[in-house]
């Protein structure tokens, strides 16, 4: 996400990643339904036209935040447990590498969180069903990895065996709940944050 | 939630109870953004001006649909938590209370949970503000009545000591956590579920 547009995949000329930002930014602050599409267009310094070749609308847009977040944080959790051999050192290297995020990083995750209904009912517009399709992919591959890794520990004893499958949900529920409450001008870091959760994982899978 | 229009605080004639049932239905099955408000007025059999006397607007229902959740989960585990002595017993019962539900209770469970950011942001209108400061207050209401419990078995040593205010966010990430994934048609029975999230909450505070 440091990257700014004009760099990157999309292209030296695209505008595709600072209006991401940008719209991460203002759902961050004010909210998704709060947020007026002409507002972004404006920060960006493009058009209404220009913003409609990179997202149809205001929910295309945010579908998108939501399949780059989990892709995001899945990758980042693949690359946390990676640096590891135990399931232990795994899983708590992962749980960490949910709260080693940037502040827009953060606000991303909370969106995320926030409008994960939207992927229950499918889209009527092409683009929209498309992202949409795509977050649900990855919410299954996130869910596969996860349980996978607490199945690695439960053959070899280290966590207590129960049905991965269940067990995933209560740790993904338990790790993605902060997000409902975290704010970065609260009492609390994203590094104790990181420590109380990582701490209570261990318990749950124990 | 088993009476209808027509008994009940609102007055024999009060349609309150019914318009509220049947957006729940509706947002339900087909979500909030997807459902007509005029579909509402039609199942219910009235009109539109009639519909706006008790609702300004969906949001506003569905304001007031999160607000009642509220309440009657913090009632159900209030009232589960007091048939108990000890607090071990009081939280294995106000969490298994969480899924001692009729199914609109769960659906209403999970419209709460899912658009829960909508209590961040101020309203305009004076109604839909009204219920969205109701549904904060009982917010803090649960957690502090939850953080209570916790810290009464911290203090006899049957739960370990740590931050009440952190661990009660812990415990109630992960109870409502089940409502994102879970589906009548599922493979887990609410029962499975009831004793699956109750064994894990142990886990936590222990």
């Amino acid at each position: 996400m440091a990257a700014k547009a004009g760099n990157g995949a999309d292209g030296p000329r695209s505008k595709r990643r600072v209006i991401l930002e940008t719209a991460v930014d203002n759902f961050g602050a004010v909210g998704f339904e709060h947020t007026k599409w002409a507002t972004v267009a404006e920060q960006v310094g493009i058009g209404q036209t220009a913003l409609y070749h990179y997202f149809e609308s205001k929910v295309h847009c945010l579908l998108t935040i939501m399949s780059a977040e989990l892709e995001r944080s899945l990758e980042r959790a693949r690359k946390a447990a990676a640096n590891h051999e135990s399931p232990v050192d795994q899983l708590q290297a992962a749980v960490a590498s949910a709260f080693d995020v940037t502040p827009r990083e953060a606000l991303q995750a909370r969106i995320l969180l926030s409008h994960q209904d939207l992927l229950v009912a499918p889209r009527s517009s092409e683009r929209e069903e498309s992202e949409r399709q795509r977050s649900r992919e990855l919410v299954r591959e996130v869910e596969h990895e996860w349980a996978e890794l607490l199945r690695r520990g439960m053959d070899d004893g280290s966590f207590v065996d129960r049905d991965e499958r269940v067990e995933v949900r209560l740790v993904l529920g338990l790790v993605n709940s902060v997000w409902r409450w975290y704010r970065p001008q609260g009492p609390q870091s994203l590094e104790d944050i990181s420590g109380t959760v990582v701490s209570a994982t261990m318990r749950l899978v124990a």
